[in-house]
């Protein structure tokens, strides 16, 4: 049976932040700056008044006053368990240490409506990863040959580059059409303007919470235990200024205007129930990508599209992250085997999380095979690519026996080119 | 006439670090913990005890105390110029407020024998760019088509990529050969071992001084405005493992297992008597990257090789930082014309310097045409690619009349692969 929350709101099998998630965010009020939060139900709990209150592990002393989680997760593994452990103690049905008191109650939970989000952590580093086959193939038959489209590294890299970390932005954040240069088919030279092909794609991330030193990588089988948390992840890319850019060097300008997250970080704990077997592989990895145990993860995921004034949002595609090829343990141990560090708030995106069917695509250029094929959305509106005004809405979780543990979402709307 | 300095090592003519330069860095003794300090001939000047003294620009209170030059960055243009003025004058021959107290002076010059070197900076971001035509060419001649070895994009766009921020490192700091997946020509499968092509790569970066808003680009006419100063920067490559990864996204084991930048910020106004004519650019840049004025910088580079045992170091490159095809203001414009932002310390690497011939190439690969044509060093020894234990020493000047501002070095020693 479940365990319920004295939170109403967290109880009611649909809500995203049941007693089981517990995930962390950054949050302000009106009355108070940005500090740590965990969301439950309708609600935001305080851990600064928590905190302050006495009532939490006497390791994570100070570090929830602060704007950011950084302070809190670089306490490691103990420290996550220890308060995750008390949280659930505290709003669990039955205990009244904080549902008996009612002046602690009202200053210690604050409506998720009156809550202002802000970027949950300071990230030293953002990687990209191109995870799924599905998206490699899809993207190297249209950018590339059709007859051979996944590159023949593909199947032995889990193939990643570096992010632009500076314009990674909160959920809410609207962002402009990027500017840049476009080679179009008929003129010999590029010109420059407002992206005409300006695509999301749908990713999830996972925050480094254990860090390694310079020239030690981390083994695949103690990769799962430097992960602090997941969040939902858009990578927003102007397509035609990638397609002339990025080749040799990879995506730039066409990536780095601006990347979305959700706010609240779901921990890998409770992510734990949720663990799948690993995905098939063939051919078998090498050696230090070899994997045992279970590091695929069942997520429900979809991204919905609503046009500026359009009564609806439409969902444009349905999908999990199940179906990835590579693992996050598998990306974590490629991405430091050449001895490269990672830090405390790392951000390790996905790559984009395409199924195998048109409406399972995690990008625009996927499901409208590069504008080709226009979605129809419910207002009778046609997309190729995104408009301005266009709000993209993306949103993801696990179903467990009665309850969910999700990611909310991580929205953002496309203002006019500068 | 030259402007003196009341320290004699200052005044030789060959020391890089002249009254004219005065470049900031951070420094430890055995006695005090990191803090900023500026070289002068022999010496480093310990700016946090300036402070205390009360001899430094009242802006700049508290921010040199610090084990980063950021927050003394951050201050802002006029704080760095006024700092600039009042070192000069407290350094120049016949000024008696420092020279003529011999208590305080003793705690405010430090040997540089004596001094610890860190990390200036805290990189928020890494950018590296690619901007040498001859490196550009010589590349793809042997990576790509020799025939049309310059990719049509270069000459419209100052191509970049995102580097891996977390492993710049201090000069002086020892790397592990990497190890990774490697494609032998005669073998299906790749090889996971140690690179058997480690190159150095020449380069010089500029620090972001004034950062700019998400959404803001920087005119290419207001990028000058927006750099700190310049370091030397060896961008360590794997050129085994970034033949075999780099396609379609770009380097990225090959390149993060370490960055190598000099100690010492030589800042944009003691550069200003070496700013030169803009590079020759045909075609014409598009209208966003157009810039008047002179952004080309005279400085002189070298790179020397020296194995383990060997007594002398071979020099194995010469050539001027005024070869590169993009000016730095040309990258940053480029960088943030699609709304990207930067931030305070975003280090910004130039991309391999290489002249025109082979003595002036910046790097192995080049020199050496991948490996087939070794080079002989001073003690016999043949190098194409690096060995374990050699050292690479990189350093920098711009010649005054009868001074230096000068880079000092960019040291860095191979250690084997674990």
């Amino acid at each position: 049976m479940t365990t319920l929350s004295w939170i109403p709101s967290a109880n009611d099998g649909r809500t995203h932040f049941s007693l089981q998630n517990l995930p962390y965010g950054i949050f302000s009020t009106s009355e108070r700056t940005p500090r740590a939060g965990v969301a439950i139900g309708a609600m935001v709990l305080d851990l600064a008044v928590l905190d302050e209150a006495g009532l939490l592990p006497a390791a994570t002393r100070g570090t929830f006053a602060h704007a950011t989680l950084n302070p809190f997760i670089a306490l490691g593994r103990s420290a996550w368990r220890e308060t995750r452990a008390r949280l659930t103690a505290l709003l669990s049905e039955g205990d009244a240490t904080l549902a008996g008191d009612a002046a602690l109650r009202e200053r210690a939970l604050v409506p998720m409506a009156g809550a202002a989000m802000h970027l949950p952590v300071d990230i030293p580093g953002y990687t990209d990863f191109y995870s799924s086959r599905e998206h490699a193939t899809n993207v190297g038959r249209m950018f590339r040959d059709p007859e051979n489209a996944l590159l023949p590294n593909w199947l032995e890299i889990p193939i990643g580059y570096n992010g632009r970390a500076s314009s990674v932005v909160v959920s809410g954040t609207p962002l402009h059409r990027p500017n840049g240069q476009i080679k179009l088919p008929n003129e010999a030279r590029p010109v420059f303007g407002p992206c005409r092909k300006l695509d999301y794609e749908l990713e999830m991330g996972f925050i480094v919470g254990h860090p390694s030193a310079l020239g030690e990588p981390i083994d695949v089988a103690d990769a799962p235990a430097h992960m602090f948390g997941m969040v939902l992840l858009n990578d927003w890319s102007a397509r035609d200024i990638q397609q002339w850019e990025y080749v040799p060097l990879g995506p730039f300008n066409s990536k780095s205007f601006g990347t979305s997250i959700s706010p609240w970080i779901v921990t890998m704990e409770a992510l734990e129930p949720f663990r799948r077997d690993n995905p098939a592989q063939s051919p078998e990895p090498l050696a230090y990508l070899r994997q045992q145990g279970r590091n695929a993860y069942d997520i429900a995921l979809e991204v919905a599209l609503k046009p500026a004034g359009a009564a609806d949002a439409t969902t444009v595609c349905r999908t999990n992250f199940r179906a990835m090829y590579w693992t996050m343990a598998q990306q974590l141990a490629h991405h430091t085997v050449s001895g490269c560090n990672v830090r405390v708030g790392d951000l390790m995106g996905s790559g984009t999380i395409s199924g195998t069917t048109p409406g399972a695509f995690g990008s625009l250029l996927e499901t409208t095979r590069n504008g080709a094929e226009p979605l129809t959305l419910a207002d009778g509106a046609r997309r190729g690519f995104l408009e301005d005004g266009d709000e993209v809405v993306m949103t993801g979780w696990c179903q467990g026996d009665g309850y969910r543990v999700g990611f909310g979402e991580v929205a953002g709307r496309i203002l006019p080119a500068r």
